[in-house]
């Protein structure tokens, strides 16, 4: 038969970047397009203890059905290690757990955006939260980022022009694609801004922790009087993302409401993934494996960064040196034609690396940047990967 | 601030039978209002030394990102399973790894339905999908049940004058809260009807396997020689909720927007649980799980008749007889208040009952039943729960 889609998931189109992804899991391409953490960051063996000590002391709890705001006991850690260390988290918020912070997005928009409502973003920006977006029907309109984040006139100007816009989504830390931090300035803007026009703010803080220079910049959501910012955090990248373990601190009325959508999509989250990141977390010293994560990803991006400046700046690509987070972004020469550079870089030359226009609102927008993940692969993987891509750019590029 | 949310999300009212649930956690009160399958049916040493196997030899396929279409083991493994034990599944479908079965109705009616489509679905029907539905502002349109299942005239009724009809959702196995089967006739009639009007079916079957009495029958999607049935499995009910595991057979074109509105939910379902699932199918004698599971349901059906027999029925209080399933469907006498009777019963004399109003399309439609579960209060618990609510019963009804 013939089948008809609704609006919605036809607004998410199939794109040039699959073909990409196709051949990225050819174990005879290097893969530097992935956003995974390092195999070497798990601590698998104390997960395992903990799965064993939950099976023996409370089976039944691991695996009946749960609630849907979470396991009460990693709710109140969680928020409470969140006030007290990131000054987040108001005596009017309240905490949820997530399947994942994707979750997060998709449920905040299916709250507060009717079909053609917009949400403004930075631009480019995480293609996964924007699909999230594009499949609830909201409309997107995005704003440039300069490197201390977004640009304030234009998400000004935006605000004004814009009908119905009801959030603001920005990733300050460490932004994917782009790497930039938002400065201190610019947050404050943006909250004023964001008050200025009553619209909500999504903060997604996945890479806030993986900082391995500079001085760490307070969250948006410490100065939210006004209580409209949903802060969207996540285990993913600090401890395990195949666990899909996430959590929310909104305000009291927004995560009922998210309660409510969540009931509809999946009852409640995995609870036993739940158990063993309130475990992990409270009993096998989180702080000194952020200390050991944050080297060992350190180390990864100055050798990344080393290995670009040998094999591929030569060839006229240029890229911003990272203070944190999984990504490094690279700008290609002008008059080089960005798809087509990434399409040859993985079909005929064994490299697979993330095309920009992935990340932007409308794809078909001139981008001549890709992304470059440098947790993922191993020290000789990268290396082999790099190598790769200069050998490729300097053949490649007049 | 004052916050505006969504028209869809503002279409699920906080409702009546909430305040009953607030009721029923407290440990003093006898549940028999939830869903769960008995702690006794969880072969939690099983999966913990599944666990620990994992953990063992795979840790880190356990922990990193995984694929949305899911594990593919687990899929390979379940459509042959479906395809040999219940002839579901053609040449023309697809599995999906999905977050309990209550992620396959959201995320249906996500991919099919614009804003104000219409959804028909047995009147009453599960609650949870009906929120699913309401969550993506489509339109519910209900459908009588008899004894022999959806009343057929009426469905047809209902197609012929409803606009924009996109699909019939039907649970055929032990409705919930009904507890009817549909006969084999009406399920050849449903799917003739849907053929005619060309509208999708979802089969929701989380009961099937839980038949303690009389003969089976084949599913809708045995067949669906079209490609216009969703089947939704979940083990939930046979291996644990607390997972969060379910799958669905669908034809490929649909199951592939599934996995793209998927990727925006939650990029794919843990991945502990799923391969914790196929394990246990594989290596832990799956069909002799589904024996035990049916002897100790089957019993505890029984059980919970006889004490409705000896201790509510003189109250003028009826019910049908269950060959399956977890729930028994109860009618009050005419001319009394059902809402004032599950009400006080939770808050005067401790026993929690669903006021069948709450599975109604329309919850303001005249309603005269409640549903009791047997499968999660102990056989003590049943009977001091189902006792409390006779004695109850008689006092309170002329």
């Amino acid at each position: 038969m013939e089948y008809r889609f609704s609006k919605r998931i036809e607004n998410i189109k199939p794109s040039a970047i699959r073909e990409i992804f196709k051949y990225a899991s050819d174990p005879r391409v290097v893969s530097l397009s992935a956003g995974n953490p390092s195999p070497d960051a798990f601590e698998s063996e104390a997960i395992a203890s903990i799965c064993k000590s939950i099976f023996e002391s409370r089976p039944i709890d691991a695996l009946q059905y749960s609630v849907t705001e979470g396991y009460t006991p990693l709710r109140e850690h969680m928020l409470g290690y969140m006030k007290q260390n990131h000054a987040t988290g108001r005596d009017f918020d309240d905490i949820l757990i997530m399947s994942g912070a994707q979750q997060i997005m998709e449920i905040s928009a299916k709250i507060l955006c009717n079909e053609g409502d917009y949400i403004i973003c930075e631009n480019p920006s995480f293609v996964g939260s924007l699909n999230s977006f594009r499949s609830i029907g909201t409309k997107l309109k995005g704003v440039g980022i300069e490197n201390d984040g977004i640009n304030i006139k234009e998400l000004e100007s935006a605000l004004d022009k814009t009908p119905n816009v009801r959030i603001i989504y920005t990733i300050p830390n460490f932004q994917n694609p782009s790497g930039v931090t938002m400065s201190l300035e610019k947050r404050k803007a943006l909250y004023e801004l964001a008050r200025k026009h009553d619209v909500m703010i999504i903060e997604d803080n996945p890479y806030g922790d993986l900082r391995y220079k500079g001085e760490s910049i307070q969250n948006i959501k410490s100065f939210d009087d006004d209580g409209r910012v949903i802060y969207a955090g996540t285990f993913s990248k600090v401890i395990a993302p195949g666990l899909r373990v996430g959590y929310t601190i909104a305000p009291f009325e927004i995560a009922k409401k998210m309660v409510v959508a969540k009931q509809g999509e999946d009852v409640h989250s995995n609870i036993l993934a739940q158990m063993i990141c309130h475990e992990f977390l409270t009993k096998c010293g989180f702080d000194e494996k952020l200390l050991r994560l944050r080297h060992l990803y350190g180390k990864k991006a100055e050798s990344a960064e080393k290995l670009l400046d040998k094999y591929v700046v030569p060839s006229g690509i240029t890229y911003s040196s990272v203070e944190g987070g999984l990504f490094i972004w690279c700008r290609l020469p002008k008059n080089v034609d960005m798809l087509e550079f990434c399409s040859l870089a993985v079909r005929e030359h064994g490299v697979a690396i993330v095309p920009g226009s992935a990340f932007m609102v409308d794809e078909n927008d001139p981008c001549d940047y890709f992304r470059i993940n440098f947790t993922a692969p191993s020290d000789e993987r990268l290396e082999e990967g790099i190598k790769r891509l200069g050998d490729f750019a300097l053949s490649y590029i007049p």
